[in-house]
């Protein structure tokens, strides 16, 4: 290039060069490591590379543009627009030339390296950057005098077109390629998969000519009790389907622990629970891709998060040395892996799957996921991360160092354990307020944003429209319920003249209160009972007392900010989970909602392997601590076990709770939890 | 190390250096680069490192050796000794320490590199360095402070220990690990695939404490015809059970063309072709190994040679593009996968596989084999290579060019399409020789050194004992009809009254000759039939075709030496096989037979990893020569039909090859072979 070339500007890059007149704009884009995407290497047929030029004066870049920078729009251009349609203004950057200085901006869909919209504005940007991708190549037809195999000819191609060397393909691979090739006529779309790990790049699949259809993958977070999986289109990051469907495994066991003791008094069991849970993934991931409207075909890759007795029962190893100290994982790293060697044969038999690594033997993948998500070592106010399960996986740190615990919470957060609980789907209540003075309840129904009081609620919803209780209705529920003084603080429900409301009924020695009965319509009758207080008592005084394990690890009394993360985690109250005593005191400001912070952390892998490079680092610089055995874990739950606070300490708190002194205990009732029922049995 | 520091010298190396009084014996062989084995890494346990110290004056190395020059006999020694006992004069060499000066001889079975014995002393040696070996580890237990997964702190065991880094495993490993490790409380023997290719080490097996049944490995030639297979041990090259069987593929097509008609006229007929060799194959290796009394769990390794087609279709590639031009085939180069993935699971479920790379769409793995057996390109001679099967693969070259092509033969030289033909199993005629006075044949039998002249046959074998004739028999036999005057230039059979014998009897409008007549005791009539003359014309015009036309390429119309290969290769007679035709003129002392070459190119292949590497690096300058579309082949086909020269160029052929100039040819036979058959129809 020379000083008389035109001068080509890039934006929003700000990349700059000069080029010989002719040069098309990829190709300059390339030479100036520009991010224009091309899947068909500038053979103007994928139209990846379309671009928008500027005219007129540019003095900040100091050229002016004419009319006549670029060659006229020409027939592979008109043919695309004929075909599919250009926006106006753009050009395809493969098929015009620079001839005068021109300034060239790249939109957003065009770029490679896209940024991916996230909901939250507080997150970080996730940058598309996935493990597979398409690349167009023309293969040389074989030669009987140069003998070569078909696959050998893919990979030259592939090098010689990309760059891209040293591929390798699995055998179901190499029987597929002889018909493609000749179907495409020798040009064919390669789907290759490259990640972190430093291993070959890897062919996984091949369309005939140009293939058009996308490719996707699955963000998969394995729960104890829900399993949830999001479809996401590789090239751009967006979520085309979201679903979750119960654990199948429940039925050997409601928590991790039940698990475990099935294997161990049942051997082989094991395997049992790793069929059930991979079938059922098989089937969630059939049923995204029904409802993305693709085949399950273009789905090309996997990353899963999940728990380490999960991790184990999915994988297909014996869990039980996770049930005892020291809690020894058969191997911890991440692994990159066949879908199909985990038996998920309902998508593509060459899919890649990616599996985060573990913490320790108590602290899984999906604590590396949330980690992932909320990056709390890059976080300068000291963060607790608490990602609400069956079993919770709780962060604390900021940029010096990151403390991380599990804590057994049980699956009462999610619905079960509780009597009218469910999982979180329309008709459960998820949103409870109780009137102080009234004590008459008025809820919220997913599906529906009309509260129960509200004259519409009945046409809208109606009764028999209510079906149960999800995790986030129950917290709210039992905090709503002693902040009514129905409830007192050691957990016991009063009764129908202790309370003043005919809703609290009488269950046996126990009263429960009643939300909605729709008997009379022979519909059901949802109440919480005293069963239901003491699951969610045992549930946060877990909850609590692992995060307080790691404030006193850290040395701290409090923290600056909390991040509530959990599947259902987006929809907890702060308020709510305060005033129950899951989450340590903190300013409500300062409380803040995830979402589902593991899955978001398994779809971040999932579109950027540099964040998989990432978090295998990060997580060999956690520090673990076991709650399993630290004594300090089980003083800390149990002196958790009360609803907490008659003042609370922070103003904007005190002035929603002001908690009644009441009591209820008769010393009839176990109101003292587990410790006092234990003496008592003692 | 200083002057005054005890010298130690090696035999056979020479390898010489100064240790500190007291170093382990297997401490300075490692700090030398002497070639001295230790499975369990200097523990005293395995005893592979034993050495055998000399005492004396050695004045050629110049020192003299003191009976005190090692530490004395030790408990462990002793221990061992009591167990297993050693040979006089062993120590074991991770136990005695240097003292003073002192010569050590490593002997043969003690190092890693060991060379195999074979049985042609003009072969190549091989050097024991398979891709599978064992390895003895002490692992860290797990530490709940500290938490790794237990194949982390495997790979970190292996990484100290043994200096093997990055160390992986499949999935089906890692639910193995934590019995093993726990039962060999935390002493475990792994068994490591680290192959030629680059991959990462691959933890193939684990057991606990020190595995001492040893490590196995499969070198399989898988032909059109037969599969043979030899079983072999990976530590000392030793062929522990040989053994072959028909290729269940046969009921599909007896030659490769008819299998790949197959499949064009039943499309997924390739399926069910696949899934017949992979049984075949699984049953043939437990087989082996139940006649080697040794668990199938120990063959961790295996190498497979084979053509094209059966490369295909073992697989499971639709092999149809190699039946026609331009013969692409769909991967030429060598494949590193998991038996498994072949379905082979009979086997060690981890069990690694090595594929030879193929040549061109004609000549594949197994011509690769026959060049890694039998080395043309180190050849000053300018050698014919011919490995004789139901396809023939050639090879002709010396140091300066290789070239190489198949000739499809068609089974007869294996005993298929020949009247009384079969496999060569015990009962089969294998040798032939008629009394060109008499016309009275006399031969042996597969299992027998006895001539069925001598009086000790009948006892020996008895009329019954004789089942028919292999490929070796009938060559023979045909050649030696030739040479009585029994059989014409053109290839036909004389009657009773032309010959002059009895034993030419006729059968429809052509003539037999009876080799054993047993019919009297309901035995078997075993006669050479027309038909058989015919298929075996066909044959080996095929195969002296195909010679010729690499001559034809290589400019020459003679070359200095043959060898001749083959699942057979070992049994055929040179002379006969000169007499017939088969093979272009050479010296009769020129002519040697190499065995089963391909299937010693894939025990090569297992036993060094180098070998791999080299073959690969070889088969990319072989120039492969094409039969099917070589009009020069068609012409050689046809001209080689005949049963050639009435005088012989050689003259230590002459003396043995005096053919009569008979001719039997009334007209009312088809005598002339394909060509004359042709213009009558026509």
């Amino acid at each position: 290039m020379s000083e008389q070339d035109p001068l080509v500007i890039f934006t929003p890059s700000g990349k700059r060069g000069r080029f010989p007149a002719g040069t098309p704009v990829l190709h300059a884009a390339r030479s100036l490591g520009v991010d224009l995407d091309s899947v068909c290497g500038g053979r103007g047929i994928c139209s990846k590379c379309q671009i928008t030029p500027s005219y007129g004066d540019f003095s900040k870049h100091g050229v002016t543009v004419h009319d006549d920078a670029l060659s006229e729009w020409n027939k592979v251009e008109q043919r695309y627009e004929d075909k599919r349609g250009l926006k106006p203004g753009r050009r395809l950057g493969c098929q015009a030339q620079i001839l005068r200085d021109v300034v060239i901006d790249v939109p957003a869909e065009s770029q490679v390296h896209k940024q991916v919209i996230r909901k939250r504005a507080d997150t970080r940007a996730i940058v598309m950057d996935p493990a597979t991708r398409l690349y167009f190549v023309e293969v040389l037809e074989p030669d009987m005098h140069e003998p070569s195999g078909d696959f050998e000819r893919i990979a030259a191609a592939l090098a010689d077109q990309w760059k891209i060397n040293g591929l390798i393909a699995d055998l179901s691979m190499m029987a597929k390629l002889q018909p493609v090739l000749r179907k495409g006529k020798w040009q064919v779309t390669l789907a290759v998969h490259h990640d972190h790990t430093g291993a070959a790049p890897r062919l996984v699949e091949i369309w005939p000519g140009l293939h058009e259809s996308g490719l996707y993958g699955l963000a998969i977070d394995l729960g104890s009790t829900t399993i949830a999986a999001h479809l996401t289109d590789l090239e751009t990051g967006e979520v085309k389907a979201a679903s979750g469907l119960m654990n199948p495994q429940i039925r050997f066991g409601e928590d991790l622990m039940s698990r475990v003791s099935y294997v161990m008094m049942n051997p082989g069991g094991d395997r049992e629970m790793t069929r059930a849970v991979r079938e059922a993934l098989s089937q969630l991931a059939m049923e995204l891709a029904a409802e993305a409207d693709i085949s399950p075909d273009l789905i090309v890759e996997a990353v899963v998060v999940c728990n380490p007795v999960m991790h184990h029962l999915f994988l297909g190893i014996d869990p039980v040395e996770l049930g005892q100290a020291p809690f020894a994982l058969a191997t911890s790293s991440s692994m990159s892996l066949a879908m199909a060697e985990l038996d998920i044969t309902s998508i593509n038999p060459r899919a890649r799957g990616y599996i985060l690594p573990c913490i320790a033997g108590h602290v899984g993948a999906d604590a590396a996921a949330v980690a992932l998500s909320e990056a709390p070592e890059k976080s300068e106010d000291l963060v607790l991360i608490i990602d609400v399960g069956t079993n919770a996986e709780i962060l604390l740190g900021n940029t010096t160092r990151v403390l991380a615990c599990s804590s057994p919470t049980g699956p009462a957060f999610e619905g079960a354990q509780i009597s009218s609980g469910q999982r979180a789907a329309p008709g459960a209540i998820e949103r409870v307020e109780i009137d102080p003075d009234t004590k008459e309840p008025r809820f919220r129904v997913i599906g529906s944003d009309i509260w129960s009081d509200d004259p519409a609620f009945a046409e809208a919803v109606g009764a028999s429209g209510i079906t149960g209780i999800c995790g986030s209705g129950i917290i709210e529920a039992v905090a709503e319920m002693r902040m009514a003084g129905i409830l007192d603080a050691s957990g016991l429900i009063g009764s129908a003249s202790q309370t003043g409301t005919p809703r609290c009924i009488a269950e046996g020695r126990t009263h429960s209160y009643v939300l909605h009965d729709a008997t009379a319509d022979n519909g059901p009758l949802i109440s919480v009972t005293q069963g239901d207080i003491r699951a969610i008592q045992l549930a946060k005084s877990a909850l609590y007392a692992g995060a307080r394990l790691l404030m006193d690890e850290m040395g701290v009394d409090k923290v600056d900010r909390i991040v509530l993360a959990g599947a259902f985690g987006a929809h907890i109250s702060s308020k709510h989970a305060m005033v129950l005593g899951m989450i340590p005191d903190a300013p409500l400001n300062k409380v803040s909602s995830a979402g589902n912070a593991a899955g978001t952390g398994a779809r971040i892998a999932l579109c950027n392997i540099a964040a998989r490079k990432a978090i295998e680092a990060n997580v060999s610089k956690i520090t673990k601590v076991e709650t399993a055995i630290a004594p300090a874990f089980q003083e800390h739950f149990v002196s958790a076990n009360a609803i907490p606070h008659a003042t609370a300490p922070f103003p904007e708190l005190a002035r929603i709770v002001t908690l009644p002194a009441v009591s209820f205990n008769s010393g009839g009732e176990d109101g003292g939890g587990r410790t006092r029922r234990g003496r008592r049995r003692g």
